[in-house]
Formats: structure tokens, C-alpha cells, sequence
């Protein structure tokens, strides 16, 4: 065939299927339900994960509070809102035929100045600094991956997140909440932020128009709560239409949630959400066989018991109309023991 | 449209672009001339930026001797090849819809533990890490950044750029060498490498199946000549049917080429190269009014004059057969007395 028209041939077929994409997208904005997921840590990571194989238009509300490692100290450095948690939200949604972008995105270096930061950090960080501003950054960042959805902060405002504990003792820093460093078994009794902290307009906006909004999993105190405590963020998803959901962590995490049932989880979460306003909490019942649980457990964590669970019978307690729980084998197979991403995205969609 | 029947057509049309590409690849193959660029820092950068406008098919093959800065410091913790030059080739290479990924690519940052370093070193050093080896990590980084042409280190051996002063004194490693801590009044003697270094057989491959090798323009010593120090690379230039130019510097370096006149740069480039080998030699003629001067002129760097070259009138010298010159304007209309990418390009493709 002769060039030029090879050229043309080629021309016409890129016209084609970019046309083609623009329909699709117009149509995604018209057909796919819109679904938010609220969090930060691998929790989001694991929900994406799983919902990016369904035809949903996804976006992540990730929470600003992450200070320790890589991310603490880019953040220190720069002054740039922490990385670490958008990076994986960003990964759970890229292309994949970007596999090893997506790798590189996470490759965490051995050695030298660069130990301990993970590639995907520096590069939000350097495309912070070209850009001027972390939106646009995440913006830019997805381009390149080509992510199908978007990745939004919670907050423009550079916070820190702060815990009283039950003893009165105050811990600034989620990295000292976190991997605590008093006496783990002591529990939070609020977490608060540091300074007073507005919601990104977009995050808001994302949430008022969304289908479905997904709380968790993840640990309560350090990756979904501190979304809670952002001014605005709690109204937005009362006054969305959307259905709202909890997914509750598989296990415990000392120093934070120690012996905390499924009802424990979910009383926290409505002192900051509100309550009457989830729709469903999704709770594991399925318990792995115990040599799957001896490191766990030498932890101090434990698996989450569902027993004095609204709708869990037996212990007389008064069964509040909402959230309605859902109970189910909602963890991996083998490995860690952690929310499997298809089961849950299973459930999860079920739910528009 | 009914869904299925919009994501069959996507689905069509891609495939059909697919196809349309690999074919332009096949054709690309059989038809575009084949161009390789010998060199290093920004010399290779202003002849691929100015070829990769026209239907050539390029390849760059890099030196691999530097060892300063930002290069010199991922090399000395990470044990990796010279990423500085190849970063600069590839970026040269990079399709230009991705105008920001290859801005990101030669971000420096300018604060902390990341000072100084340009993020795409950063990048290499990560894929190559992950990849295993350097060559990878140029391929991987060249599909990011979808390059047209590729970018090829002249040796996979880790070596270091020696110099022997006119005065006897051994100066070891390019940036020593580049920004003289020695008296910048005297001249180098001699380039060697350490340890003696084999060429990377993909090189040696591209010159051979070439059908335009093209030397400089850049440094003589640090950016030109290490790359004919590789065993086997003179005699692929050699034996290659291709045409041959070599791109004359237009000014000097002090400590490095202290008054060379063109014919002074020949000399020594035939020195490593062989004589009788370079079909032609480019020349810029040009003189830029003395104010655009005045900084080189203090920095001791001058014009290279053109009088005692091949072809010159006047002097009453014999004229070799062997390389035609061609004198021109080949220098930017303004600002820093170099090269211009589109009038030297023009001038090379008619070599062709």
C-alpha cells in the first residue's frame, strides 16, 4: 500500500476510535453509576481494585493525614500534601496494560539518599512543583497512567491528625497513631485534626453526585475518620442522594480498635458521620482457619466479631432500622487476612 | 447507540488503529533511512530534536563516561549507568503529545534529599532496578515516554573517562576532565578509558546497518571521542556503507580545545577514528554580532574559526579528498551561540 494513503488510513482509524472513546464517555457520564469511595491506606486500594472490572464511573476521596515514611518526609521537605495513599488509589485505577508503570509507581528504593521513597512519590512531588498545586499533579499523574476515574484529596489544607487517648494523653502525628508508641493497649478516644481543615469543593461535589459512597475498609481512626473530620465532608454525604455504605475492617488493630466488635466500629463512625445516615455495613463473618490467624494474634489483632451487630439475634438488643448489615464471606482465600476485591466489589455493586 | 454495540465498534476501531500502526512500523522499516547519532550531553539533543521532524528512522548511541552531578551521585549509590545523557536522547525522541511527561522528565529538584537530581535519573535508575539492567530500563522508558527512534548506551561496561594534559598530568573522570580543575590553558593530550571497554553489540549493529553516521556536535573530548575509545566501535564506523559526517563544535573549550580551528577538531577526531573515513565535515561560518560573544569571551571560549580547513582557499595547503566540507550558518538566530536543531537537520538529511 502506498504511504500516503496508509497515512490517511491511519489517520481515519485514530479519528475513528477516539471518536468512539469521546462517545463512550459521554455515555459513561449518562449510564455508569457513579460510585465514591472514602478512605486512605490499602483499604481503597482493595475496594478499587476490585470495582474498576465493573462498567462504574469511580472516584476516591483520599484522606490528607498520612505523615510518616517516604511521604512524612516529602512532606517535611516540600510541604506538598502526602503522596503515599493517592499513589495507590492512582495504581488501583490505572490502565492495565501499564503494568509495569504501575509497578514503577510503587517501586520503593534500597539504597542511597533515595531509601525508602517510593517512586510514584517523587514523582507526584516533581509534578507538584511543575504544576504548582497537588490537584493538578493527581490530574497529570492519571494522565500518565492513564487511570479510569479520579483521584481526589480530601482537603487542599495541610494538616496534622491528632488522637486523645482513653488516659487523656494527646498523640499528634497518624504516623504516631498509627504504629502507636504508647502502651497499645490503650484505646483512641477521639481523633481530631490540626488546624481546622476545609473540604476540596470537588470532593464535595463528587460526593452530592454520586449513586453509591463506600466508607472504609481500613483502619477507623487513621484512614477513614480523619475524611470524617474534614468540615463539609459529613453533610455532603447526608444530604447525597446516593446509598451509603460501611465496610467494616476484618480485624482489630491495637492501640486504636482493640477487642472492637462490628458494632464498635460502627458507633465510632456515627459519632463523626452521624447516625441514620448509612444505608448498609458490610460485615466478614467468615473466619480463617487459625494458623492462618498465629501471626495476627501475636500482633494483638484479632478478627472482628459481628455478634452485637444490629440484626445479629440472640442478644436482645433493639434492632435499629438502619444501616441494614450485610453479613458474608468477604475476605481472601489465603495470604493475609484482608477484604477480598472481587467478593467485595461483588457486594459492593449489588448495592446500586 | 445500545451499549454493546458502542463497545463493539471502540473495540473495532482500536483494533483497526493497531493494525494501522504495526503496518506504518513494517513500512517504516523497509522504507525511512536509517540515521544513527554518535554522542553525549546536548550536542545529541539538537541533532535528534532537529531529525526527528523528518521520516528518518533514529537511533542515538550515547557515551557512557559521564560522572557528574546528579548522574555521577545515582551512579556511585546505585552502581548504574550514566543516566544524564541517554535522559536527555530520549527526551529529544518523545512524542510530543507528551510535552509535560518529558518537562517532568527534566524536572531537577531544587530542595532536601532530591537536590539537584533531574527526575528522570530518578526514573532510569528505578527501571533499572526493577528491570535488571540498564538497556531495559532505556526500552521501558522509551515506551513511557513513546519515542520515536531509540536510544542506545555505547558500551554496557562501567567505565571512566581518563585524560592525559599537554603537561603529562593524568586528570580521571569526565566532570574533572569537563570543568578543568587544572590550569584551563592547557590543552588535553589524550583520552583513554578505564577499565578498556567492549561495545554493546546492539551499537555496533545499528552503525553497521546505518546509512548515515553522524559524529557530534558536543564536547570533543567528554562528549565525542569516548564513545570511538569503545573497542570495535571505530571499525564498525569503518565498515558501515554509511555516509559519515562529523559536526564540528562551534566554539571552543578552555581546558579542552583552546583555540582549536576546525581543522584542529578533525585531527584530533581522526586521531581515534581513523583517516579517510568521515565522507564529510560540517562547519558553522557564521559569526554572531560581538555582544552575544561577550560571556563566552570571558569564559575563555571562542568561535571556531574555519580558515585552516579542507577546501579553505589561501593558505596554500594540500586539500585531502576526504571530508567534503560544508560550511553554512548553522547557529540559533539568538540567545546562546549553538547549534540550530532545524538548519542543521536540513543539511543533514540532504547528506542522505
Amino acid at each position: 500500500m502506498p504511504m500516503p494513503v496508509v497515512r490517511a488510513l491511519i489517520e481515519l482509524s485514530r479519528n475513528l476510535y477516539q471518536t468512539m472513546l469521546m462517545n463512550i464517555n459521554d455515555t459513561n457520564k449518562k449510564v455508569y453509576p457513579k460510585i465514591v469511595v472514602i478512605g486512605g491506606g490499602t483499604g481503597v486500594f482493595t475496594v478499587l481494585s476490585g470495582l474498576r472490572n465493573y462498567p462504574v464511573d469511580l472516584t476516591a476521596i483520599i484522606s490528607m493525614s498520612d505523615d510518616g515514611g517516604s511521604t512524612g518526609a516529602l512532606r517535611e521537605e516540600f510541604g506538598i500534601l502526602p503522596p503515599g495513599d493517592v499513589r495507590r488509589a492512582l495504581v488501583a485505577l490505572a490502565h492495565t496494560d501499564n503494568r509495569l508503570l504501575s509497578e514503577l509507581f510503587n517501586y520503593r528504593f534500597e539504597e542511597g539518599q533515595l531509601k525508602g521513597h517510593a517512586f510514584g512519590n517523587i514523582m507526584l512531588t516533581a509534578l507538584e512543583r511543575m504544576t504548582g498545586n497537588f490537584e493538578s499533579a493527581l490530574d497529570e499523574a492519571g494522565r500518565i497512567l492513564n487511570v479510569q476515574g479520579r483521584v481526589i484529596p480530601v482537603t487542599l489544607d495541610n494538616i496534622r491528625l491528632c488522637a486523645e487517648l482513653e488516659n487523656g494523653e494527646i498523640v499528634k502525628g497518624e504516623t504516631n497513631i498509627d504504629i502507636p508508641k504508647h502502651d497499645p493497649n490503650i484505646r483512641i478516644k477521639k481523633v481530631y485534626l490540626e488546624p481546622k481543615t476545609y473540604a476540596n469543593p470537588r470532593a464535595l461535589d463528587s460526593i452530592l453526585k454520586a449513586d453509591l459512597v463506600i466508607l472504609g475498609p481500613g483502619d477507623l481512626f487513621t484512614s477513614v475518620v480523619p475524611n470524617l473530620l474534614v468540615k463539609g465532608i459529613p453533610t455532603a454525604i447526608k444530604k447525597s442522594k446516593a446509598k451509603k455504605v460501611y465496610v467494616v475492617s476484618s480485624m482489630t488493630k491495637p492501640g486504636e480498635t482493640n477487642n472492637f466488635s462490628a458494632n464498635d466500629f460502627l458507633n465510632v463512625l456515627e459519632k463523626y458521620l452521624g447516625t441514620g445516615i448509612l444505608d448498609y455495613i458490610v460485615i466478614n463473618t467468615k473466619k480463617p482457619p487459625l494458623p492462618r490467624l498465629k501471626d495476627y494474634t501475636t500482633e494483638g489483632k484479632m478478627m472482628v466479631e459481628a455478634e452485637n451487630l444490629p440484626g445479629a439475634t440472640g442478644n436482645g438488643q433493639t434492632i435499629p432500622p438502619k444501616p441494614t448489615p450485610i453479613y458474608g464471606d468477604f475476605i481472601r482465600k489465603s495470604g493475609f487476612v484482608r477484604h477480598d476485591p472481587e467478593k467485595l466489589a461483588r457486594v459492593l455493586v449489588s448495592l446500586i
